[in-house]
């Protein structure tokens, strides 16, 4: 018995269950509520990838997403341009935006060392990093790789290469999360908690 | 501060997070993934939702989608003409399909008679339904709505239309599910299972 979908709904749902996360039956779901009462969202969807795929592109001083010739942070008069913040990817740069609390500027690595996955530095743009900081005007580097086995290894291999240039290399604090319970924080995030602790 | 993405991806991870069972986070995790290693998989996915929503249609006859002019299990030769299947979404030929038990035909009402949602018979295709089985030549109904509320009124009210014609109605048994255990089936099943009891 043949698969009862026609050959366009067949790829439809395909190309949906190619995506990151998204399953064999979500896929389906996805195409069904498009064909079904969504005509008008997958034209926009279709449209939306289309430019998107065309206009963004990473930018060429950060690595963060633009469509510009510069990203929208490289081109911002405000920020301190003193302060170079390295993340492992460009999503790292939304959740540091929502804290409102940087300031500074931005360099996108696009992944951690990961000789397991076969990622060295050359990989990575950390070539494009040093260059960065050897042309000048760069004060201080905050390394805010994930606080994972490979964030930490990508953070202190980059910690060798910059201190000779000449600027301050700092690392985010690790600690409690705000709003934690003792009960349930690791013992790694504890240990580091205690030891780093401040006096009140 | 302004939001640090460019328009064109703000779009995308808006048209992503439009669709059902897509929160905020999963659709920029998808636009990026999209951006970032996916090219190839935006456009294609772009030119599937085009292809589909131009080409996929409901097959006039049972509701069922199709990109000619009827759907490829009303046009097969093989399938028991005598015997009509009415289910309430598309999805669920998909899953009487790969049971690969049924081989007569389907009937797509659209979803179910559901007051509180303002959907009654006159919004579902049972006009067509009672139509179709006017025109002659189907032996029995199986009225196959989910053994939900909402899918027993539906059945009971096409019951009720569809006796008159001179058809046999039926509908699937309702018990256990196969592998299930006695001790997780909730007390309606097992009320249902012991009733309609068989045997050996």
């Amino acid at each position: 018995m043949a698969y009862p979908y026609p050959q366009p709904l067949q790829e439809l749902i395909q190309a949906f269950s190619r995506l990151p996360g998204v399953g064999a039956k979500a896929a389906q779901r996805l195409a069904f509520h498009l064909l079904a009462e969504g005509r008008e969202d997958a034209r926009r969807l279709a449209d939306a990838l289309l430019t998107a795929v065309e206009a963004v592109h990473p930018c060429p001083v950060c690595g963060n997403y633009t469509d510009a010739a510069r990203c929208a942070i490289c081109e911002d008069p405000q920020r301190d341009r003193s302060l170079l913040c390295v993340v492992s990817g460009v999503a790292d740069i939304l959740s540091m935006e929502r804290s409102g609390r940087y300031h500074g500027l931005y360099h996108v690595l696009g992944g951690v060392i990961s000789p397991m996955d076969g990622i060295g530095p050359e990989q990575l743009r950390v070539a494009d990093l040093l260059q960065r900081v050897r042309s000048g005007g760069i004060r201080e580097v905050i390394l805010a790789t994930d606080p994972t086995m490979e964030g930490e290894t990508t953070a202190l291999y980059l910690a060798k290469k910059l201190k000779p240039l000449g600027v301050a290399v700092s690392r985010p604090a690790h600690g409690m999360p705000v709003g934690g319970s003792l009960a349930y924080t690791d013992e790694a995030t504890l240990e580091q908690a205690f030891r780093n602790r401040r006096p009140l």
